[in-house]
């Protein structure tokens, strides 16, 4: 049998699975994968290394469907390669199914979930990074359809993927021209993506992505380059079945029974192929036995003035130190979020994305995808840009670390648009998010150590000014834990506040003392979780009396968490940024604003009228 | 005196200004505004056109600081032009000046909030637009740092003009070489950045940008094309005081008073010129009058199915009819949000943007700061793309209106990555932003109209599947109401549901009474603002014991929203998304995650224990 013959029929088998999967399913996307089904044939029969029984082998080239409602032909080259059974095709989308609507790594070949278009050429510039770092020779390739290359995330990838030199990329465009709703802003001027994808970098070539011997040969040529790479595939909607092909309104539209059958017949039947012997085995690589160190944390006075965001640079150098799967990736603003201590130490596992903040955390889950530890940081505010990214980030079971600084009106006169105010409601809305936001150096470097070591995604909230170190080194700060920073048998109301209010909270308990008043003060430290158990009791001394006070906005942040978790009958009041705020000193917004210590001492005044 | 004189007069000026204010505020960006001076000094005392006496006359360009951080150069511009005095400059940055650390509409002139790169350019574009359908000869510029092109919105906006054929935007870009932290990923090699504009379809020349002749005679040049236009100019960042030029480590650092004066004395004097009466005057543009009609909204039989998002489409066809101002946005999804009627009806006040959310709003963002109401709808989930411009569409006090469809589990198969489960969060927590999710046709198409009224940022949220209309035609749901669904004297439990929850909690309804148990259900088509009295007194009815059901995550929606306002001694089950879901059929997976008919039942049931 020729090369062609043979990944002709993979091709053909590709298609009858995919259509009868999602005519079995009821729903799907069948059209999205018939225009595929070459470039997966070729791709996952002819090009690509991969050692079928085990998903994490580190000499696997990996593959990223990008085109994510094409995941029937994904699952269906999965079960031609003989990972998976071919009646296991038939559970797509059942609920109890890891063949999912849209790849997710519930399936274990999976690392990165997409679906939400224009995020996987992202973490395919990661993984390829990561596979050079493990000294692999394996690739990494990423089919895209045409109509996300609209996203600018795809941009953001592909200047990343040109600065960092990922030769082992390899990005792959089915351009069928049509997208869900009408055609893609380009149709198949195929020329115009080749135009674009070369002034970014890219050595780009075009083909008929329905032509198997120009598929090959184009890789030959591709592989050549010591740029990343990019085919631009001009291919149709539906190849095979000539009733739909190249027709709008057949997008995620599965075929009924009757179509099917005529489908198939056009098709032809399943061929009688050992499409598994055809893989190529895995590159053999060393594999790397990481080495790790028992991390310090670095000790401060107590009452030394030291921003939160410091402690985090402090926290990550030794971080580094200790682990060398701890990477780093920042988007130009290490030198406020404080990551450049990293970068000076650790250039080889530093990156340095711009002012990309998509790119940027694409590139950390990719990273993380395959083993690192990334550390990836940027003004709060500035990570509502890669929200759909976390948002994937969290289906991908990802354990990257995110890190905003500069959070509340507390960075002062720079004003709204460089505040971070909206954070914790983002991350916290995250199932298994673990949030945290410490308001000394302290429990800074300890927090990062947390992240460190929990499995999972993290974010952590850092303060712009100067705080006060609070706590003794050595003291713990666990992940769903809290601090009772002032206690007393006369307290009246109990202070929830976090970061920069527990500051405020604790001029306010001076404040009130003076006038014989005590208030207890709870440091919430960690956000999500939060500690029910410690909050309860905390309030039942105060009889249900309390206030909390965050620099965030009302919704999601801190006084929702505690409204949420504490029982019984509670009188609370809550501080925080109920309008958009303006540019002004951090003492002028925080008074302004009504988080300051005066305003604590009236809140606490006015509740025990 | 010769055009240049006067020009190279005025720049130094502006430099002479933007070193005092900086110097005075002790923040702000000195270097970033000195490498733009000749520019700014270009477009606005002899290029641009505009009425000095009114912000919003239709016939001024309009011109879009993208790089919010060189705020104080175009404060100082509009000082030079006589709208503001040059005494109000050293207000920059204090707490009751509108000239603030970056740019937003407190000061009239400003439409768009600036200082989250990179979002200037869609903007742009929605402005461009508006130009052209309010038949104005009138044009806008936007002015780009260098780095901020990293980022992905940027390409975005790029093929949108392109697509669009904006040629009345002109996009230039300050290639100073310096990012915060270090040299930007292209440094001065502007041929680069030309590469990437052309390739997006752009006219672009590359030029001097301290050369006020190459200025001028580049505008003579661009202006000849009918395509969207960029200048791209090599500059000096701090240009003026050889001190810093070009050095990096002075991003975002005022100079000392010593240094100023070093500054100031290598600078030279304010030269008194009357630089006022160089400003072109505003084109003339015959103001159209928009001419109303009274909005009609739909009937639908009592119990008839029909999918909220129809419901949406039907509305929004009958908002175009009544108000011309009224246009569509969409991301290629227009067939499921179903704008597609508008789209249909009104194709030149339609807007496809292709799979580009932050593109696709900030062209809606654009379009708003001219007047018009655009409703801009996608995907709830991938309105996530698009956080950072919602945060900044607010601090621009902005009256766009967005829209998302397919939200939560209950959209079934396709998987989580399509599911909308964090939109609650992310729009409440944006102050004044109205947030409605209506539970049948006629409550949504009352919620469009309120939406239309409202002056503001909202969001609607829409299901995709069928639901039964529960309310009569005529019936009114105004923002921040909620209804009493099912009311009774033997009501045990109240249960509050939103969108699909409330046609769980109704057949819930039917399965307690079975069993003699009375529920009231009470349907929380307001988000934000919430019912806070309909709320207290629904729950005092049923003593406390309450059931919150919501298709979304646990935090920062309906649940967090009910805890946060009821008061008294309360006991609240949540019924929410707890886990992160997979793909299976609507029914099983309210089922599966707990928010069904039989999930309500049950939290009744223990909370009757």
């Amino acid at each position: 049998m020729t090369e062609t013959k043979k990944l002709q029929d993979i091709s053909n088998n590709l298609r009858v699975h995919s259509i009868q999967m999602t005519t079995a399913a009821g729903s799907g996307h069948p059209t999205s994968c018939m225009s595929a089904a070459e470039i997966i044939a070729y791709l996952f029969f002819d090009e690509m290394h991969y050692n079928v029984k085990d998903a994490f082998d580190p000499g696997n080239d990996e593959f990223v469907l990008s085109k994510g409602h094409a995941a029937p032909i994904l699952w269906a080259a999965y079960a031609e390669a003989g990972i998976i059974t071919k009646e296991k095709l038939l559970t797509l989308r059942q609920i109890d199914s890891d063949l999912e609507g849209h790849p997710t790594p519930r399936m274990e070949w999976i690392k990165i979930a997409t679906g939400s278009l224009g995020q996987g050429l992202g973490a395919g510039v990661g993984m390829a990074i990561a596979q050079k770092m493990l000294k692999s020779s394996a690739r990494t390739f990423v089919l895209m359809g045409d109509g996300e290359i609209a996203e600018g995330s795809v941009w953001e990838a592909c200047n990343l993927a040109a600065h960092f030199k990922t030769n082992n990329l390899f990005a792959i465009v089915d351009v069928n021209g049509l997208g869900q709703s009408q055609q893609t802003m380009h149709g198949q001027d195929v020329v115009a993506y080749q135009k674009k994808f070369a002034a970014f970098g890219f050595e780009s070539l075009v083909v008929d992505g329905h032509d198997l011997e120009a598929l090959k040969n184009a890789f030959v040529y591709l592989k050549k380059s010591k740029k990343p790479k990019v085919l631009i595939c001009k291919t149709v909607k539906g190849k095979g079945f000539s009733e739909v092909e190249g027709k709008n309104g057949w997008h995620g539209v599965p075929f009924d029974r009757k179509t099917a059958e005529r489908a198939l017949a056009e098709i032809g039947e399943i061929a009688e192929i050992d499409s598994a012997k055809y893989v190529k085995k895995a590159f053999k690589v060393k594999r790397l036995r990481i080495k790790k160190n028992k991390l310090k944390l670095n000790s401060y006075p107590l009452g030394e003035a030291i921003a939160t965001r410091d402690a985090y640079g402090n926290a990550l150098l030794n971080l580094g130190l200790a682990d060398p799967s701890v990477v780093a990736v920042d988007g130009d603003v290490k030198n406020s979020t404080k990551a450049e201590k990293f970068f000076k130490k650790f250039p080889e596992r530093s990156f340095e994305c711009f002012i990309a903040e998509q790119g940027m955390t694409g590139l950390g889950l990719g990273l993380a995808a395959k083993g690192f530890i990334p550390f990836v940081a940027t003004f709060a505010a500035f990570l509502t840009r890669a929200h759909d990214f976390f948002r994937m980030g969290a289906y991908s079971f990802t354990n990257c670390k995110f890190v905003g600084s500069h959070v509340g009106v507390s960075i002062g006169a720079d004003g709204p648009s460089q505040m971070g105010l909206e954070d914790l409601a983002m991350f916290r809305e995250i199932p298994g998010c673990v949030v945290l936001h410490p308001a000394d150096a302290v429990s800074c470097e300890y927090c990062v150590k947390e992240m460190a070591e929990h499995e999972g995604i993290c974010y952590l909230r850092t303060l712009r000014p100067k705080t006060a170190v609070l706590y003794k080194t050595g003291e713990k700060f666990p992940v769903g834990g809290s601090k009772i920073l002032k206690k007393s048998s006369k307290d009246v109301v109990t202070v929830f506040a976090t970061g920069i209010t527990v500051h405020e909270a604790l001029k306010a308990y001076n404040l009130l003392k003076k006038e014989g008043m005590y208030i207890q003060i709870i440091d919430c430290y960690s956000l999500h979780p939060v500690d029910k158990r410690g909050f309860n009791r905390a309030i039942v001394r105060t009889g249900g009396k309390a206030v909390v006070a965050e620099d965030h906005y009302p919704a999601g942040g801190l006084g929702e968490a505690v409204k949420s978790v504490v029982k019984g009958k509670n009188k609370i009041k809550h501080l925080c940024i109920k309008e958009l705020p303006r540019s002004g000193s951090a003492e002028e917004l925080l008074e302004r604003y009504r988080i300051s210590a005066n305003s604590i001492v009236g809140a606490v005044k006015e509740m025990m009228k």
